[in-house]
C-alpha cells in the first residue's frame, strides 16, 4: 500500500492508486464472471479487500464502477498508430496486425469481457458507451483510414459505405467469437484472413 | 386453467399448457430484463403465478427453463421458407424479406434478446446453443442457399467462404443494434440493403 496521493478527479477523500487498481481490477473480474446483474459493490469490496464505503467514496454507483474498470481495460490495449496506418500497404498493415488480434480474439478473457458488454448493451448501455467512445471508435478511425486508402488503391469499391463495411468486418468477429465452438487463435487468424479477404483488403489465393 | 394433459416430454406430473406457456412466457421477459444472473426460479413462479414446485417438477435448472423459453420464442419466428428462397431471384427475395427484417432487428425486445443471449454466450454456453441450433442455423442455411444461388447468377465470387461471408452479415446487424444510438425501423431497412449491397446482392445504385 502506498502513502495516499491526491488526484484532481473525483470525489471525497484523495485516492490510493494501488487501491484503485485493485478496485478496478475486481470489478472487472466480477463483470467478466457474473455480468452486471451478478455483481454488487459488496463483492468488489470482498474481493479488493476494502470497505465498502472506500467504494462509495470513489464511485457513487455500480454502473460508474465498471465504466472505469472498462476504460481502464481497454487503455492497456495497444493498437496500430495512426502514423503506422498511413506509413504501411493496407496489405502489410493486416499481415503485421492479424495475428495479435487473432491471439486477443480467441482468448477466452477476451470473448468473456465483449459478451459481457454486449449483453448489457440494453439494459445497461452507459458501459457499451464507455467501450464504443474508448475503445471502438478509435480503432474505426483507423479501420476507416486504411479503407479509404485502399478505396484509392482500387481495392475496395469508391462507393462503399464505409461504416457499414467496417460493422460487417467487426461484426463476424464479434459474432463469431460468441458461436458455440469458438475458434483458436490458429483457426481464428484464417477467419480473420477470410474477412478481410471478402472486404477487398487481402490478397486473392494466387498472390498468398 | 385447463384440464391438466398428460405429455411424452418432461418429468413428474402431467403438464398443464396453459401453465408451461405463463411460466415460459416469465422466464424470457426476466431473462431480458435481468439477465441469467438477475433471473431466480423463484421471482419466475412469482411473475408466472405458480409455485416455485411447479417450476421444479418440470426443469431441473434455471439453464433448462430459459433454453426452453428461448426454443419456444424462436418457434414462432417467421422465416421464408426453403421453397421461397429456391423459387425468387435473390434480389425479389431480399426485397420481399428486408421491410420485416428490418423492423424486427430495430424493435427493442428484439435488441434486448439478442443482448442477452450473447452476454451469456461464454457464461451460459447452453442458451447460446439452444438458440444457435434452432434459429440461427435453419436460418443460415437458407442465406447459403441465397448466396449458392446468386454465386451461380455471378452476384457473389464463386470462391467466397459462404460462412464467413454469411457471419459478415449477420454480425454487422447483430452488433449495429447493440451499438449506441441504435437504428429505427427505417434506418434499419437503409442499413440491410448496405449490407446486401456490400456482399454483391443488392442492386448498384444505377439499378435502384
Amino acid at each position: 500500500m502506498t502513502v495516499p496521493q491526491g488526484s484532481p478527479r473525483g470525489r471525497g477523500r484523495p485516492r490510493d492508486p494501488e487501491t484503485d487498481a485493485a478496485i478496478l481490477a475486481a470489478a472487472l473480474e466480477l463483470f467478466v464472471e457474473r455480468g452486471v446483474e451478478g455483481t454488487s459493490m459488496e463483492q468488489v469490496a470482498k474481493r479488493a479487500g476494502v470497505g465498502k464505503l472506500t467504494l462509495y467514496r470513489r464511485w457513487s454507483s455500480k454502473e460508474d464502477l465498471l465504466a472505469q474498470a472498462i476504460e481502464q481495460w481497454v487503455r492497456a490495449e495497444v493498437t496500430p498508430s495512426a502514423a503506422e496506418v498511413y506509413a504501411l500497404e493496407p496489405r502489410d498493415l493486416i499481415e503485421r496486425v492479424l495475428p495479435a488480434a487473432a491471439e486477443m480474439a480467441a482468448s477466452t478473457g477476451f470473448r468473456a469481457l465483449v459478451a459481457r458488454i454486449m449483453g448489457s448493451a440494453v439494459s445497461h448501455p452507459a458501459l457499451m458507451e464507455v467501450y464504443w467512445r474508448h475503445y471502438i471508435l478509435p480503432r474505426r478511425e483507423l479501420a476507416a483510414a486504411m479503407l479509404r486508402r485502399a478505396q484509392q488503391d482500387g481495392l475496395v469499391a469508391v462507393d462503399a459505405d464505409l461504416d457499414v463495411l467496417i460493422d460487417m468486418m467487426a461484426g463476424a468477429v464479434t459474432y463469431r467469437v460468441l458461436q458455440p465452438d469458438p475458434p483458436d487463435a490458429t483457426e481464428m487468424l484464417r477467419y480473420l484472413r477470410a474477412v478481410y479477404r471478402q472486404a477487398g483488403l487481402y490478397p486473392p489465393p494466387e498472390e498468398k
